[in-house]
This record gives structure tokens, sequence and C-alpha cells, in this order.
């Protein structure tokens, strides 16, 4: 077994990720797949030929809360979802960050800005957690136009700083999606909220091992709310693995989770779907990036797939 | 000096708050201030005529924390504004409840559903804080269509449950904007956010007293973070008439403070605006509300003004 | 019918009362009942002479989310009571207030410091809440031992600025008491805590619409968490008088609560308590601050009654 | 070099440790160092002749937050310290979790319940931030005398499942210190408040990459509030070694600092304190310890050192 883990740029996905399918390796892709929804497509094509296992390292996904939170909505316990929401904000490119231009500000090497930075991650969650967007509308912003290396040259800002959408799900339901990098104060600030039938659930990034779930009706009456849930008994998922309840894990484990569900679909030959991201998510994460993008361009909604 | 406080449903706004200004008597008339902006337009034309004062009971722009927000932002400290998002989510409407159609489920009464009632204080909220909005692209649903009278007949719901919208505002910020009954257990969960270059603030209606405010340099850099502004010292807005230093007010102060702010612009001829919303200010609400619902209808954005 | 509701300052308690039940009316004083637990006693022994209707204005009782709180653990649901948990701490006598010597911060008229001013109220709500106080331990601490008058002579500080206590229950539970108001940043916070065996509850009274409940063995398990019961639903405590759910009440609310409490027990002829605190609780509030004095200058736990 | 980590339940700390250092390895070992301040003695001795390197594990030193707090602290930042207050709570023994007679459930082998436990760690934390403690007033609590093993023999409780205290500074600060196994719906709740002339500081450690302060005339004068610092900047005390702010990290890192911190004094012949905790630490937590059982058993205040 061999493995490459593609953790690149975006202008080099396709071709690494490419090749070494094409030598029999599995590969792991960092997100967003591909600079592009045609260009992503290149790639699920190329694996599936393959028939080699495939992933975009959509990590999120392995945040035990929102495993919990998929495993709810999967089973009903929500009932028919009404509405999903999800922010990422972050800061750094910010004027007081004073950040030169990089290849995450070029559309040449990253394909988006926020939009596929950020917002990438969000479109994956809305699909992993209510399931297919099937239209966009969508504005986007560049507030700094030209950005200029410290002793060098001046570049202008090709992608996005900012999005902000409206989405319609296939199953009825409607959200909104929002990335940025122009958020003063928001290191990483992913917010992701989702209203159904029979309950409601929110959870925020920064407060990972974290998920507030409202139930309708199974509360005492008079004592009903949001309730805290610290998402790390030994029943919670992944959490047979790590410490007592209470004792909070990170970031970092969310990749530990990720590899190891890969390590464990190679070697036990199990689908790396539905709870691990393949390229073919990947690929529909590209569609929805590319419609958003077109949508901001003519001022349509538009339609998916 | 004589004022009517016109707090009847929509459709009885327009004719008995004209008659009275007609008659020279000052008028509040209660938000949305009609059900359409051809409607509004037609009381601001009036009360114009008349020369009486005029408000739209936008009673959020008086609570404490978001005159705040006003004045801090109005004073330049936030520097330019990048991004404003607002939701109003309520639940009473919801399976659950069993409401039955009522008048503000009706485009006859109401004009609309969701947006008349709740977006229309958040449009309000959008253009006091942060200027006009000059184009809109939204979706609407209506998650039941029909409901039916206790013992009485079914009738179709032809107004919005929800909208999600993007904006585009004058200062070239871009936000999206939100009303939904369906938002299992959000009471009155009305949540403004603001970005700009020098900071960013967050308000929470359920917590009207506080604000958080972050400062970008302002804080010792190790300590920099969003302050949990507690505002209710004698020196923050309205509250010299008010007690002591976290000891909290509730929601009906704003209509104190609202109430307040118009007799005293009638006894001493004040300007209602900029702190009170005029007519006009009723009339610019519902020009946006009205191109949320003709973006949603045609699937294309639409520019305001 | 004649009430005095007595709002002078402690030093004032005692005489007024006394002559106002000695004269046949019903009488409100303020908190602390009065300047020990000798003088409360007279002022008991007076009213239950005269038989009238006395109350102590503890209205911290009348909070909705905190009368929740008292119904749920007197009704067993929370099972037997581990721990209470109380602070209450405010900032206004801190060097940068530069605050004199007010009347509150001295014996003769005062009785005590922080202990009787805000103590007492949590004094009061350990006893409301989980019964009475049997042992405590204290330490008390005076900051600032010296203050001045603007243009004016200087005063020995001859209250306690904070204290902190240990207490047990008649019960068996165990706790922890304080009052301070040297907590920077804190304007109201005032926050009580208890743990039962079957949950906990949670109150902050600058949030005070709000109640956290914790229920072992209610939640689904794997959405177990504490719940944020936003107290404001029309069958919750007192809520039959005021707004839609989510539309918050504040401080004054908890008076006027108290007030018509107090003028229903009189017009009706009912009983002040168990709802409404009477003389008799503020006397043996002030038996448990009197005790605290004793033990933090003994250096000696001090038992009750 | 060779270093030992006593890992071991707390009857087997001194012996194991002594022995290593006596053979001159360096030693780490569990908290709480001892069973009694006089078998903490015996450890600290051993080491002190030896030479060796050693440190008690008191992982909560190596939280970035709480190292902030330190600094911030010693810094003289927020000027003289008033209060202090820690509380840290669980729940794993209360009676619906069936919890067996193990062996923290036993004098003989644990010293101490959820004193030895929990506050042994907010002793030393009260220690490192606010300094050396000379009284403390105490009370405990065994709310389940009797605990069974499946199918095994029934064994008396003899150590404590709760503890409350009051503790006196040597500088003049007041405090209250908590822990208890009894607490239903705190998984691992420690929190750390401490009130200044110049400031506040609040620390949770479920949320442990946060840290709540405030600045006594630093903010502008209408935003002051407490400071809500995600303590992840590259800035931040150890996160040069960590990721992109905002990326949060867990439990298991404490002792990843600590272990660094440890081989680092070793390597390079460095002092364990004052930012890790040695010996003369544990030593000085134990006799602290000892003088809550103390207390709790004379009921009278207890001096130490």
């Amino acid at each position: 077994m061999q493995l490459l883990d593609n953790l690149s740029p975006n202008d080099l996905h396709a071709e690494p990720s490419i090749l070494a399918a094409q030598a029999g390796k599995h590969v792991i892709c960092e997100k967003p797949l591909a600079r592009t929804a045609e260009e992503a497509k290149s790639m699920l094509d190329a694996v599936t030929k393959a028939g080699v296992k495939h992933m975009t390292a959509f990590n999120y996904r392995f945040v035990p809360a929102l495993r919990l939170a998929r495993e709810l909505i999967a089973s009903g316990k929500l009932g028919r979802i009404y509405h999903f929401r999800a922010t990422y904000q972050q800061e750094w490119i910010m004027p007081h960050y004073g950040t030169p231009p990089i290849w995450r500000l070029s559309k040449a090497t990253a394909g988006s800005g926020a939009l596929g930075d950020l917002g990438a991650h969000i479109v994956d969650l809305a699909r992993f957690l209510v399931g297919e967007i099937t239209t966009v509308g969508a504005m986007t912003r560049t507030f700094i136009e030209e950005r200029t290396a410290p002793g060098g040259p001046t570049s202008t800002v090709d992608v996005d700083d900012a999005f902000v959408a409206t989405a319609g799900f296939a199953s009825g339901a409607v959200g909104t999606l929002e990335a940025t990098r122009f958020a003063a104060g928001r290191k990483n600030h992913q917010v992701v909220e989702i209203n159904g039938e029979r309950g409601s659930i929110r959870f925020a990034l920064e407060r990972l091992n974290e998920l507030e779930v409202f139930w309708v009706g199974e509360d005492p009456r008079e004592t009903q709310g949001f309730h805290n849930v610290l998402v790390s008994e030994a029943y919670h998922p992944f959490w047979k693995h790590w410490w007592p309840q209470g004792h909070i894990i990170g970031w970092e484990h969310t990749f530990i989770h990720e590899i190891a569900h890969m390590l464990d679909c190679i070697v036990n030959n199990k689908d790396v779907a539905p709870y691990g991201a393949t390229f073919e998510d990947g690929y529909r994460a590209a569609l929805v990036c590319d419609a958003i993008l077109e949508s901001a361009a003519t001022r349509r909604q538009v339609d998916i797939g």
C-alpha cells in the first residue's frame, strides 16, 4: 500500500494526484480539491479509473461534535430540515496584518480566495449534514485590490476576500453561506447552524468540543432550552480513543481521525464515504463554489448539477 | 398636541395614519410601515404634506447597546465597514405550535410573513448602522402551505415563513439578512454583527444589555479579544435615566425610549431622525423588503432606489 | 389598609418599622432587615405582636428564573442537594472609583459592608432554595481602611469590603458564600449554583432571564448538557403578566412582582411566606450574617440557631 | 540522563521516586505528590539530597492561558490582588454512575479524595498565580459512605467526596477553594478567577484556549468589558510551537509542554521552577491540603508554615 497525501498549493493538486492514482497509489488531497470543478472532475475520473481510495481532506467532518450532528440529522431526529446557516470568518489578510500577495490571493494558484479556502469547508459541511445544494445566489467582494510584497512588486488581487450566498437544498431547506478573511477579531470563527422540525443544532469551531442542541418536545417543558453538549463522552464519536470526559481535544485531532479513517479504508477495503469526503465530494463542492462565482458575476441564481 | 399611535395590523396602517396626519395629528405607526413600498410612500407623502411628526416604530433603534453601536460606527471608530450580518429567528408557527391561520400569515392583511414582521427590523437596523442597501438577492420559503383554524376552514398561507438574502451596501459593504419563524428553540433570537476595518460588533436581542466589541490595535496585544460590554453605565445611551450599573433593563424599555423620543420631538420641535425612524425610513425599509420578494420571485439580484 | 415601604439606610430600619407596625400598618423593609440579628429580632417581635403583614425586601426571590429554581428544587426534581455556591460581586468602591466614606461603609449606619448589602441577598437565596444554614466558617477583608470625602475628613472604614465563607446546611449540603465590592469588571455579578443528585442549576443576575439546568438521566444520552433555559414562556413564573417569549424583562420587574405579592397578601389575607421573605426570614438571614462576622473574628466555625 | 515518570497511584509515589532519586535519576511524579505533607517532605528531601531535577506533575501550569495569567499577574499588571476563587467539579462518582470502591476512594491508597485529586490542582494554581496560602478554613463531605464492588464486598469510603474552604494569602488576598466529584453535569469543570486592583481574570478548563480578562482603565470607557482572549497567537505562551491562530489545542498539550519543560531543564540544566512545579511545590500544596483536612476536623482555621 502506498498513499499520497497531497498538501501542496491548489495548482499542484491535480497533476500529482492524477499521477499517483495512475501509479496505483491511494490519494488524500487537501481542500479545495481543485481550482475549478472541471479540474476536480479530471481528478475524480483518474482515481475512479485507477480504482484507488481517494479522499478530499475536509477534516471538519472528523470533529466529534460535527460527526454527532451528522448522526442526529441522518437518523431523522431533527425531522425535516428547514434551515442551514454557516459562516467562516478569519482576519489575517486585513489591512493591519500587512499581508503580502501570497499564493492564496492569486487565482492562477488558488482558484479562488476565501471561497475555496474557507467556503469549501462549509459547502462540504452543508452537503455532509443536510444534503445537496441545488441553487445558489451570491455576491463577492475584494476589499483590497492591490497588495505589495515587502520591497517587491505590487500585484492585483484577483480572488474574493469574501463571499456571501443564499443556498437552496434538494430537501427544500434554505440557507446562507459566507466566508471572509476580513472579520476583525475572528481568528478561526466557523459557525454552523441547522434548524429542523424536531430540533436545532449549533456548532462553533473555536469551541470544537461543544455542540448546542435543542430538542422539540423532549425536555421537560419548563426547562426546555439549548443543551450545551460537551462532546467528550466515551460513547461519543471518536472518543473511545481519547481522554476522560471533559478533557478536551483540539484541531489537530481532526486530522488524526481523518488519516486513521483513510488508513482503515485502505487496509480493510472500506468505503471512504459517507463519513470521509471522497474526490466525488471534492468535485461536488467545487461545483457549488463555481456556481457561487458564476452567480456573483451574473447577478442571477445558478442551479447546480 | 395630539398623537396617533397606530398599533393595528398592517392593512390598517395606511388609512388611519393618513387621516390622522390630514387632521394635523402626529403619528407613530408600527412596523412594517405598510404592506408594500407603494403604500408606505402614500403614508410618507401624507405626513410630509401635513407637516406633522412621524415615526415608524422600529423600537430596536432604542436598545442602548444598539444606539451605542450606531455611535461607534458613525464616529468612524470601526473604520470602513466590510460586513453586516443579521438574522432574526423565532419558532412560534412551527408544526408543534399548531398555529392557526392568523392575520400575520395572510398577504392581504400582513403584506408579507417573516419578512415584514421580523425582516423589516433588521433591514432597518442595517440602514441605521451601516447605511443604504443598494442590491439584494433572496430566496423565500413557505414550509407549511396550508393551515387550519380549530374547528374552522383551511387557508392557504401566501406569505413567506422565512427568507434569506444577500445584501450589497452603498458603502461597499456586503452582508446577509435572514428571518424565520421556523427556528426551533429560538424564541426571539435577533443577532446583528458588523465587521469593520478597525473593529467588530455583535449584538443579540435576548441579551439586549450586552454588546460584544472587538477593537483592532486598541487592546494590549496579549489580551486582545471581544469585549463583553454590559451596556448599563450612567454614561451609556439612555442609562442616565435608569438603574445602577449591571441592573439590567428589558424589552419594554425600548418602547419607553422610543415614545419619550417622539414626545420630545413633538414638544421641542426636534427631528425624529436620525435616531428615530421616520416614515421615510419605514418607506426605505419597505423598498428593500419589496426588492427581496422580487428577487426571490425572479431569481435575480434586484437594485434598490 | 396602609403600608410602610421602608427604603431608608439600615440604621433607620428598626424604629420606623416598629412604629408603623404598632400603628397597625403593614411593613415592607429593605434588606438587610437590620444591622444585627438582635435588632432584627425586635422588629420581628413587633410585627408579630401587631399582627400585620411583613416583608423583607429580598427582591431576588421574585426573579422568574429563581422562582423556577425554587420550584424545581422544592418539588424534589433535583433530589438530594449536595452543593450550594453563591458569589455576589461588584466593583464600585474600588480605588479607581474614589468612593468617599458613604453610609454603606460605616458600621454604625450599615451594620456591615458587602456582607449586609450583597451577602444578605445570597444568604436569603441559600435559605430560599436549599434550606437552613446551620454552620459557617468565614474570613473578611477591608482592603481600603481609610476613605476621605472630597474636601472633607478621613474616616476609618469599620465594615467588610468582602467576605468569604463556607456553609453547612441542615440538609447535609455544603457550600460557599462570598460577597465583595472589589471585583474589577463585575458590575452586578451575582451567581448562584446548586448541585443535586438528579441535576444542577446555575443562575447569573446580569442575565436574569436565563437559567442553566442539567438533568441527570432526562436528556437523550448523546445530547446531555446544561440547558440554557430562557425563562420567558407564558407558563413560567410571573410570565403570564408579561411579553411574548424571548422578550426579556429587567431588574425592576423583581420589585413589581414583590410589591404585587405583598399587596395580594394584604388584600386577600394570604401568607407572605414562603415565596416572599418575611421579617422571620430577615431575622434568620441576620443570624447567618452575624455568625459570619463572629466566625471571621474568632477563626472558628460558628453554629446558628 | 534517566528520568522516572511516576504515574502510579498515590501510595506508590514516595518509594519509587525516592529510590529513583537515590539512583541519580530525575523524577516527575504525578500529583498529589504524596498522601500527606510528611510523606511529600521525605520525597523533597530525597531529590534535594540527590541533586536531581524533580517535578510534580501539576500540568495545568502548562495551559497557555494560565501561563499568560501568571505572566500578567507577576508583571504587576493586575496590581494588588484582592481575590482568588477556584472550584474544580466533576461528577463521575455520583450515584447514577454506580462507581465501585476504587483506589481513589481509599485513604490508605489515595490519602484524600476530591481534595488530593482535584483540590491539589487548584491549590497549586493558587500558589502559582497569587502566592502562598497562609490560612485555611474548611468543611468536607462524604456523601456516599459505603460503596460496593460489582459482586463484591462493601467498603467504607474514608475520603472526602468534596471540600470547600476559605483561604487567606500572604499577600492579603482572600479566596475560596472547592473540589467535588458530585456536581451533576460538570465533566471537568475547573474555574479559576482572580480580581486585582487593575483587572480581573477568569479561566475555565473545558475552554482551555480562552482567557477572560478585564482591565481597569485600559479600554475605551464606553466599551470596557471582559475580553474573551483566544490564547492562540504565535506570541502567546507555547504557541510558537503550534497552529495558526484560532486552531485550538487540547488537554494533552499541557503534558507535552510539561514534559518538554522537564527535558529542557535536564538537558540544559535549567531550573524547573518557577514555571514548572517542583517537589517543593508538591510539598507546599500538600501542606495546604493537610491544613484543609485539619480545619475540617477541628472546625477552626489553620495556619500553614
